[in-house]
């Protein structure tokens, strides 16, 4: 595990280690021991390429945890307002030293072009790529279906909303799929809908009754306003809301304990509402606290294997 | 002393305490020493949603210096570019183990909604809201005032400019009030006359002159040009800066020792002179050390009650 | 040596000590031992009012790896935004204790007048003024030529390109001039020709062949493809790429062991094709780390200079 491109690369005994580790930083609250922080001596860099809150702070929160420097180099301050390729980017701050380097873009395949050019000793993290890939997203997800339910094995996914666009959803099916995920429900309007070969032995659900049936987890996906009225044509956001919203009395079908997930900006009153959001059977925000501990454990592994 | 929303919610003696603290980091050039860096482990974000340098930096070295982690979070890189409320920001990062949250943002009584959804051991600072509270630097005032005379209760304050758009001047009339100042003069034209009813026992003047007299403390305040042509409409900047500016000259109804302060960015040849804001009677720079001291002593005053 | 506006103001012994010393922390990657952080308890701040990756990246490494706390203010979100002078800017953060001072920015002679401005114990550092001085990128070229060549004044150096506006070429020129090198080529069409006043000895060439002969050190400068049309007239990339663009092939007039460097970002298929940039003559990437070493060189030598 030299890098992190695409969930897919990684098997079911992979994953287990970095869900383990990841436990183990969330045992310290994230605060790694002295003798943990095996990142000393690095530096990080989060190249952003698009907008970005959470994954951006949550890399710099957990390589700093670990002892790492982090440099973040946005695209308008950068010397890519004069045109130089992010190939050539990452190339110059191989040569400063940086070793780990993060990246979100939208350019579907980016990735495997730009770990095609790195030195031997660099590592590439997808932080987010096209509507495709955003592997972290998908661990930090499976860490927390892991604490909250007993085994992949035994359980229902459903993930409603733009599936067809959203990285999250696809990086969470491979993920579940690799630990053996028993069942996958995609909830979605016909304009929402994937190409289903992404999502072998998952099934499709224009209802979201009937897909929320015996749902251990249901993940709601992120769905803009003007996205909505642009993709469905005929749908507004509150009729999305009426039809695909997810509030307390609509999660009846799902198995009492569900938990609800999602990756965050929450757009209350489109997605989701208030209550279900704060409620009880929400982990929205373990989520983010899981991202850190996951991405730890994604640093530390990768650096543990250099150390060897 | 949990958080910082308001100064008038202080009473004096936690101002003169703060105001103590402050003055010992100041004895070590703001650089405490290692037994007084209470903030190790202790991650503080800053949230700018207007632009600040010498604010927000102020923050972050004071933090760094006492040993946190520092976030800066801009408007335009965030994710609330995809409508995030700041509210799900500071949950969210709260999730990521910040714990302490300074804000600047233009609505007013954001900050009441925001302590009220915060977690029960995060920190909110308020570092500028809409056009009436700044209390760090209301606090960073009264701290220049104390070092350079004996005691609020025996000197006269002189305000000068804009007042009613000022956070600047509402937070030292605050300070100044619960300090037992002993006189504040509010100087500006009718258009820039802020509501009284803020400004118990002050009394305004429109006349700089008259309202100079026997002044110990002379506060300029940033007046943008396009603002005073647009709201005076009949007033050019060159004719403000004849009736308001502060020259050498027109200090002379002051007393002889009256000090100069400005909360900077300054207007040079708008609101003051580059002599009297160079000048021997200025302590406009001081003010900015002073921030420095007065943001650590109010996180390690905060952090000690954590750690009782 | 307490702050480097101009290479013109170093000597042949200033700039060998710079080199010697930036050479023992090559020796070491970068990573000075723990004795030789001597930035520790002082805090650099990047001003860079210009876009840049590179300079600014390299500037923060190199003081962060010296034990300094860096702090990057950028033109948007700072209150320069609000009218401020970069002077008033300065002493703002003087005033919270930094003490180093990197300032980019397009104002010919601009750092002379900060100079004059400065507190007695600030140090500032050119990181790039107009079209006119870049003293750091020219140091770290003499590095890179150093390591490579016996002796400066055995070789003959040629610069390819936009001569006329590039502050890196003159630094380089200036550098090389006080090192006492042997021959400079200086090969661009009329367009690009500077002021040959600027370059005392160096020859101008309009034909790239013949500038190249026995050249041991060729240096490409970037051309932006808009800046051909618009100068140029006549010339397309595509024509100025056929005159003077660096292939394998154009380099057969050098010296075999030629080092073939560039400032970046690198205009793939404008100034250098692949095969050069990349090619074994290439010394580009080498150029970035050499560039962290003369920064630490630099930082460090001046702060020496304080602890005496």
């Amino acid at each position: 595990m030299k890098h992190l491109l695409y969930l897919k690369e990684l098997n079911q005994s992979t994953i287990s280690k970095l869900l383990a580790k990841a436990e183990t930083f969330l045992s310290t609250n994230n605060f790694p021991l002295q003798e943990d922080k095996n990142l000393q001596g690095t530096t990080l860099a989060n190249l952003f390429l698009e907008p970005s809150t959470r994954t951006r702070s949550s890399f710099q929160i957990a390589a700093k945890r670990l002892g790492a420097d982090v440099l973040n180099i946005d695209d308008q301050h950068s010397s890519r307002v004069k045109g130089e390729s992010i190939i050539d980017t990452i190339r110059t701050l191989e040569a400063m030293g940086v070793n780990y380097f993060v990246v979100r873009h939208k350019e579907r395949g980016i990735l495997s072009k730009i770990v095609a050019s790195l030195d031997a000793d660099s590592h590439l993290i997808n932080g987010g790529e096209s509507a495709e890939s955003h592997p972290t997203q998908g661990l930090l997800d499976l860490l927390t279906i892991k604490k909250h339910k007993k085994s992949f094995d035994q359980i229902k996914v459903a993930i409603v909303g733009d599936i067809k666009h959203s990285r999250v959803a696809r990086s969470l099916a491979e993920g579940f799929r690799i630990m053996a995920g028993k069942k996958l429900a995609l909830i979605a309007p016909e304009e929402f809908k994937p190409n289903m070969e992404f999502y072998p032995k998952a099934e499709h659900y224009k209802n979201l009754d009937q897909g929320l049936v015996n749902a251990d987890v249901v993940v709601a996906l992120r769905v803009q306003k003007e996205r909505i009225e642009s993709l469905t044509k005929t749908m507004s956001s509150d009729d999305y809301f009426e039809k695909y919203g997810l509030t307390k009395k609509r999660l009846q079908p799902c198995n009492e304990d569900v938990i609800v997930m999602h990756p965050g900006p929450v757009n209350r009153g489109v997605e989701i509402s208030d209550e279900v959001a704060d409620g009880t059977n929400s982990v929205i925000r373990e989520q983010v606290t899981n991202g850190i501990a996951i991405r730890m454990a994604l640093l530390s592994m990768m650096q543990a294997e250099v150390m060897k």
